[in-house]
This record gives C-alpha cells, sequence and structure tokens, in this order.
C-alpha cells in the first residue's frame, strides 16, 4: 500500500466526468491523503464551478483537452455512451506517455472506443471496472469509502504496457481496492450474468407493475423483500440502456438461458409441481447463502 | 393503543408455529407489555423446551389441542403447507367462542383450510396476513419489532364476525402493526404481484447462474446491486414452494405477462433498440423512487 502511494505521488491526475464514479475517485484520493494535483473534465460549467468550490478538485474544464492538459494519469468516468467522443477528444490532448484508464461497466465496448480514439497510443491505456456503485447518479452520489474492499477488475488488451498497468494499479490500491485481471471479453460475460442482467429483469418488473390497473396498491403493499429487489430499477436509465446496448452480446445468451428457466418454472406452478419447485428453490437458496457466507 | 392493550389485555393467547412470524408475535407481545399467559404449539419436543427456557412462551406443547386449550385467541403462523392440518386439528379443541386468525401469505388458499376444519365456528376466523418479514426462518430468526409501523392486511369473509375482527385489530396494534381490510381474492393478486412474483424470479435467477459453468466466478464478482436483488432468494424453499403452489391462480398472469414483457425487452436489445430500452427503465426508475419517496 505505502509502495503503491509512493507510486501515485508521483501523478498528475485527471478525472473526465465526476459523476458516481468519478466524484468517488477524487473523495477517495484526498481521504487517501494524495496531495498532488487534481484537475477534472466536466460536461457543463455550473458544474465545473460547483466541483472547484467544494473542493472536489483543483481545477475543472468543460473542455476535455484542457482538462487533461499536463495530466499524467487520465480517469475516463463518463457513461458508456459517451466514452466514444471522450476518447476522441483525448487522442491529440494527452501529454505522451501519459496513462489512460477508465471505469466503464462494460469493456470490450470501450476497449473499441480507445483504439479508435487511441490509435498507436492504446498501450498507454488500461481498460477497467470497479466492481462497487450504487443506483445513485452524480456529483453529490459520490463517497470516499465506495471502493473500499471492493474488487476492481482490470481487462489488459495484448499491446497494455506493463508501466501502465502497475500504474493504474496503484490507483485503485491507494483507493482501498482488491485488484484482479480477466480477460476483456470473458468480463463481459461475467458481468452480463451478475449485473447487467439484473438491472434488466428488475427494471422490466417494476415497469410491468407499473402499467398494471392495480398499480397504486401494488406500491403501496410493497414491503422489504420488494424494496431490496428492486432497488437497482432506480438506477440511472440513460446509463443502463447504453450498458444494456454495448454489451448485448455477452446480455442475450443470458437473459434467453433465463427466460427458458422461468417458462419451466411456470409450467411447474401451472401444473402444480409443488416438488419441482422446492428443488429450484432449494438449489437457489443454497447458491445465495454460499454467496452470504463467503462474504462474512 | 391504549384501548387496544386493555382489549389483549383480557386474552389467553396461544401462537401455533413458533418460527419467524410466530416468534416475533410472542416477542413483541412481551415487549409490548402484554403479561397475560402466552401458549404455542411448535412441530418438535425439543423446540418446546428450548422455547420455554428462553422465556419466549409459558407453555409449549407439540400437541395442538393441548397447546389451545383454555385459549382465547389463537394465532396460526406456520406454513401455508401446513394450514389444513392445523385448522382440522383445531376444530373440536378450541373453547366454545375463542378467536382464530392466521398469519399466512395467501389468504383464499388458508380460508378454504379454515372453513374445512372449523366448519360452523367460521365466524370467529380472521384471515390476516403481516406485510412483515425477512428471508430468515425459525425460532431464532424472530424479533420484537419486525411488525412496528408495518402493515397487517386482514381480509374477513361474508360470516366474519365483528368483535371477532376488532380483536385480531387490537393484537396486531399493540404489536405496533397499520391494520387494513382487504377482500381475500384481491390481496392473493395484489401480493402474487409484489411478494409471490419476485421471490420465484429471484430464486429462478439464482438457480439459473448457479447451474452455469463460470458459478465460481459469477458469485465472486457479484456486488451490492446483486445481493440486494437475490436476497429474498435465500428464503425457506419449501414455505415459498408452499405460497406458489397454493396461490398459482393469480401469480400465473402476473408472471405470463412479465414473461411477455421481457421478450420485448430482449427483442429491443436484439435489435438495438436503445430508446426502447431508455424509455421502459425510465419509467420503471420514476415508479420506483415514487416508492421510495412515498416511504419517507
Ligand atoms: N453506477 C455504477 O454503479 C457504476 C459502477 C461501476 C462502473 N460504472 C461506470 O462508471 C462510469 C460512470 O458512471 P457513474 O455511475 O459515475 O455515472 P454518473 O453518476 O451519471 O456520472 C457520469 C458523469 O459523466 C459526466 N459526463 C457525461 N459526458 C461527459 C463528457 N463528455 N465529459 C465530461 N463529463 C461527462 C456526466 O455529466 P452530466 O450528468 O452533466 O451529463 C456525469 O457527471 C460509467 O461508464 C459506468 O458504466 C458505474
Ligand atoms: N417469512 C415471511 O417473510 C412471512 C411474512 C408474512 C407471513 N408469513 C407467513 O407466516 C407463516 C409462518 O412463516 P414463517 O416465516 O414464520 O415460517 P418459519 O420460520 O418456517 O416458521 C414456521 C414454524 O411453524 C412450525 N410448524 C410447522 N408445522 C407445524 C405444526 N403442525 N404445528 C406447529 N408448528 C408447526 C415450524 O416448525 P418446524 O420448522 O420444526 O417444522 C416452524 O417453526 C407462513 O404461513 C408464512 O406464509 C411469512
Amino acid at each position: 500500500m505505502s509502495a503503491a502511494r509512493d507510486k501515485l505521488a508521483a501523478e498528475r491526475i485527471s478525472v473526465i466526468g465526476l459523476g458516481l464514479i468519478g466524484g468517488s475517485i477524487v473523495r477517495g484520493l484526498r481521504a487517501a491523503g494524495y496531495t498532488g494535483p487534481i484537475q477534472a473534465g466536466v460536461a457543463d460549467a455550473a458544474e465545473a464551478k460547483r466541483a472547484v468550490e467544494l473542493g472536489l478538485v483543483d481545477r475543472a474544464e468543460t473542455d476535455t483537452a484542457k482538462a487533461v492538459a499536463g495530466a499524467t494519469l487520465v480517469v475516463v468516468a463518463v457513461p458508456i455512451g459517451a466514452m466514444g467522443a471522450v476518447f476522441a477528444e483525448l487522442a491529440g490532448a494527452i501529454a505522451p506517455g501519459a496513462v489512460v484508464t477508465d471505469t466503464g461497466s462494460t469493456k470490450l465496448s470501450v476497449i473499441e472506443n480507445a483504439r479508435a480514439g487511441m490509435g498507436p497510443g492504446i498501450g498507454h491505456y488500461v481498460p477497467g471496472h470497479p466492481i462497487a456503485g450504487t443506483e445513485r447518479s452524480g456529483l453529490d452520489a459520490g463517497f470516499a469509502q465506495l471502493f473500499d474492499g471492493r474488487r476492481v477488475i482490470l481487462t489488459p488488451t495484448p499491446e497494455t504496457d506493463a508501466d501502465a498497468l502497475s500504474r493504474v494499479e496503484a490507483l485503485w490500491s491507494v483507493l482501498g481496492a482488491r485488484v484482479s485481471e480477466m480477460d476483456a471479453a470473458h468480463h463481459d460475460e461475467v458481468l452480463a450474468a451478475t449485473s447487467h442482467l439484473p438491472h434488466v429483469l428488475a427494471f422490466t418488473l417494476v415497469d410491468t407493475l407499473a402499467r398494471m390497473a392495480e398499480r397504486t396498491e401494488i406500491f403501496e403493499y410493497a414491503a422489504g423483500g420488494f424494496t431490496d429487489f428492486t432497488r437497482i430499477a432506480s438506477s440511472n436509465p440513460e446509463l443502463w440502456s447504453d450498458i444494456v446496448t454495448a454489451n448485448h452480446d455477452a446480455i442475450l445468451p443470458v437473459l434467453e438461458r433465463y427466460i427458458g428457466d422461468l417458462e419451466a418454472v411456470r409450467t411447474a406452478i401451472a401444473s402444480g409441481e409443488r416438488a419441482t419447485l422446492a428443488a429450484t428453490f432449494g438449489r437457489a437458496k443454497d447458491a445465495r447463502d454460499g454467496l452470504a457466507a463467503e462474504r462474512g
């Protein structure tokens, strides 16, 4: 941790996108004792002013080129749908040798955006994804401890430079995260199952119920189980339609498998096969209890 | 509340089934200052001994007839699948005029069990359902505050006696719950949507993922959103296969509607209709945010 801290102390950091993730990164850096300059790229001028006034960053710019000027480590934390534009703007603007990483929830699509934007500089790009978040969005949603004890997956490309990789690892380890590496395609499959599919299911369920005649009563009698189950349906719909669109290749097979399994459960319910239901529910409880036990 | 407390003080209470719900009722009664006798019916002798040793009840019996002897208010809190047997045992055993209520998650099926068991005494039966619970089961899962500020739905039958109804209302209001009334069939429809369907979806999802080759990795990289989303999949599989089997008439239409909506979302993902996804997710977020706001 101390080696990581020393390594990070040498960087001049720029964060593009100060929402839940970017806002948590800058808060976390200060909380971890990083005293170097933090500059940021934001979408609008009022937000730029506010971020500086709140003391979250030293400088905030609405122009990406200005936001990264002089930076040695650039973290791109904008919605998946904005990655292409940001990487294009980075192209001529970053200092030679500067390392670029991102926090996007999908990896193949952002790697494609980075290749298009960075061209021969792609070796200095390290694709990343913190497995941490909440259903909230925007500058005020961020908090310094978001990444504490959480996992960050880095998905280096064949070109990724070893020094760039270790500098990005240092960033996350200073923020308290546990870093691991994975193939980008495999990341997208795993996350399709554990994160993207659950979001699709929760959004769809709440919408199904909201369009029913008994809508008001349904929500009035919803209790704790429903509240937890549907929390992720409060997530940013624009961000999530980007994610689902970008990762459709990995989401579709697991969604189709799920629909097939749900059809089988429907059939079991319709034909009163209580034993089939008990077996399915029992396997699920065992797996879910195992997950809880692992977390301690 | 004080009137309810006075009314309840006159009762001699028997709780059949000391699991999460029954165990919370007896703890809640003591916490609320009810000092009258509490007797209980439990499934096995060791549990009977333990419940008395823990000071939760004054007397516990494995024989339902003995458990209700002398009681003026009987609360049946056994799994849906055990309701029929318990109501049959109650028949000749309860004192004349004793009021019987239940806590079952489905109402039409339990009313049928009660009619079969209680025959002409059905006017003294008040169907009930506390909209409160957790994913845990058994005697140790219960806690005194479970019903505090939560809703309880009573679904009186045409025969339900007004005095019986007000005595059951008194029980729940002493436990801190807000009581409302609803038609039993309507209760089963509303709960199918807000509780039974979410449980089916969560159990099925965890089982789908648990049967995938990447199972270990999937659960390893599951984060907070997934943990909340699947918490209800840790619920008791036997209890829930009973509930789903008993309420299949109300669950099937809303499950089918959901599968249809999910198919539409699948099509939108497959054909890259980002705007359709954003609209669906956006409606869901609005509805879900409204729910959170209402809860304060
Ligand atoms: N939310 C999660 O749980 C989570 C978890 C892990 C990873 N991620 C990933 O992290 C990234 C950020 O997500 P988030 O949750 O932080 O979203 P967020 O709270 O909506 O923040 C995104 C921020 O980026 C800004 N932005 C958009 N376009 C920009 C541009 N061209 N230049 C500069 N700023 C721009 C937005 O500003 P405006 O609002 O003014 O447009 C907003 O402040 C996404 O790629 C997401 O997939 C999210
Ligand atoms: N869980 C929830 O969130 C929730 C919420 C609202 C309503 N409910 C309803 O409340 C009822 C109880 O649920 P719960 O969550 O409390 O379940 P639970 O924790 O599994 O408790 C049920 C208890 O009933 C006992 N039992 C079974 N058959 C019995 C019999 N013939 N005589 C006496 N005791 C018997 C069980 O003993 P053994 O374990 O030894 O068999 C167990 O202690 C169910 O009808 C359920 O639908 C549940």
